[in-house]
């Protein structure tokens, strides 16, 4: 099952065959100040060189969101939107749980976005679902409803039924949802890592949708984040995530690697050019960094 | 399935349910000069100082392997294992590929050692199999025989099945066989990972043995290699390994947050006890590196 995303020359296919698809997630405020600040002040410059170095650093989609309490999120996702795809020629991924400003970034962003995100909360499927259908979006469904995150693998499954037929009813296929199975702390609750990878496999094998998985959820709370958000983006894909949401500067040298060690990697040529890419970034930083010393 | 190891006072389960059992794999002078040298000059101190330190990295057994060109072998297996059994209290996991080697380790090895290996290799088979089982000892059975290593997971397979059959006809039972399903280098070969990750689904589901991997082999001569071998680990652990011989300083981490994030590690209290002893072995060794200076 393929999803297709587009920026103005560029196309981007989601495939549950893989590899995997990294969106960077760096353009979003939440808990990063300097990233506020720059929004508070009108600021875009920072937010462009977010944009350049998560492409440089292996994203083939961008996500963004600028939610700032306080702040006009229609005019800001619009102006976001249009600078960071003026600066590069990735499809986005357009995050609010505001549904104008998803409206206002859908109107100006370039070829065919992805939308983060309905839910099986009605309100979200009445209010989001009919500007996916209307713009031909793609659209990524968090499995919760109106009870909240279920328990158990089964119970996410149905809330997955549920979101994607919704969209159906709707005229929105099934490969243009990407399923997002939630990944809850391990330090609260120590099964519940093992939920999402069960949640992936049933949704992998009922429904057959792509996945996309956010990686550093299951950390929360725990020592060496780094090494826990690294072993559960592999075994999220191993067990059948398609898309990741991450910080590419972190974890694009893992994804790549699960690639190539599941044999979607002929002669190693995408691991390879990750790390180029890698060494160049780093080697960049390293003189950036000299220069004051100078 | 149970595989039962001892040392003097100490017993290790190795159980198809998990968690995952490290085996220390740094006594061995392959590719280690100073080992070759302290082996060659009769100074244990170092052989010591390493069984201990990966102890405290999180080795539940270890590996003794003393091959180096020239030496015998024989009386080295015999006082290494002397030497480490009075210093650490884990079970032995004796390796070469010299029988008497092996019988000069189990003679003097306390408790239920692990011999590493077998193969289905004839010569191996005959030689080795009546050791382990007048010793009462677990054996490794390495996924090759007279015509190499088999291309595909079903090949791999059948030779598993070998070995076991004739473990069995020796009155060896199944839980006391620890099938290797070699990972060759995915950078001479891109499909490497899969078929090894193929193989252990398929023996774990065919015949329910414990699954012993090395994470090292599948990242050779490609960079980055770290990154490779946690990702190799994390996905092979997924797919049913439930042993790992590798070095705990570099990959402990990683296998503690896996079995955390497979729902075996309650309240995440081995992750949390790694990483205080990885907290505790780097203030150790910062401060030895630091006494020079002073």
């Amino acid at each position: 099952m393929d999803t297709i995303l587009r920026s103005a020359d560029n196309t981007v296919i989601i495939s549950t065959e893989g590899p995997v698809v990294i969106i960077g997630e760096k353009i979003n405020p939440t808990g990063r100040k300097k990233m506020q600040a720059c929004l508070q002040a009108g600021d875009f410059d920072y937010i462009i060189e977010l944009a350049r170095s998560q492409v440089a650093a292996g994203a083939q989609v961008l996500d963004i969101n600028v939610g700032v309490p306080g702040m006009d999120d229609v005019a800001l996702m619009r102006r976001v939107v249009q600078l960071v795809s003026e600066a590069v020629d990735v499809p986005l991924c357009l995050d609010s749980p505001n549904p104008l400003a998803l409206a206002a970034g859908l109107e100006v962003a370039p070829g065919r976005p992805l939308v983060n995100s309905i839910s099986g909360e009605e309100s979200r499927l009445a209010s989001v679902l009919p500007l996916v259908k209307e713009r031909g979006a793609a659209v990524i469904g968090l499995i919760m409803d109106d009870s909240g995150v279920p328990a158990t693998p089964e119970g996410r499954l149905a809330v997955a039924g549920k979101i994607i037929e919704r969209a159906a009813k709707m005229g929105i296929p099934a490969e243009d949802i990407i399923i997002d199975p939630l990944a809850m702390a391990v330090g609260a609750d120590s099964e519940a890592g093992l939920v999402t990878l069960k949640t992936i496999e049933l949704i992998r094998r009922e429904f057959g949708n792509n996945i996309t998985m956010g990686a550093s959820n299951v950390s929360f709370g725990l020592p060496e984040r780094p090494t826990l958000n690294a072993a559960f983006m592999a075994l999220a894909i191993h067990a059948g995530a398609t898309c990741a949401i991450t910080d590419p500067a972190k974890l694009a040298g893992t994804i790549r690697a699960v690639d190539l060690l599941l044999g979607r990697d002929e002669y190693s040529m995408e691991y390879i050019r990750w790390f180029r890419k890698s060494q160049a970034l780093n080697a960049a930083q390293a003189m950036q960094e000299a220069v004051p010393a100078i």
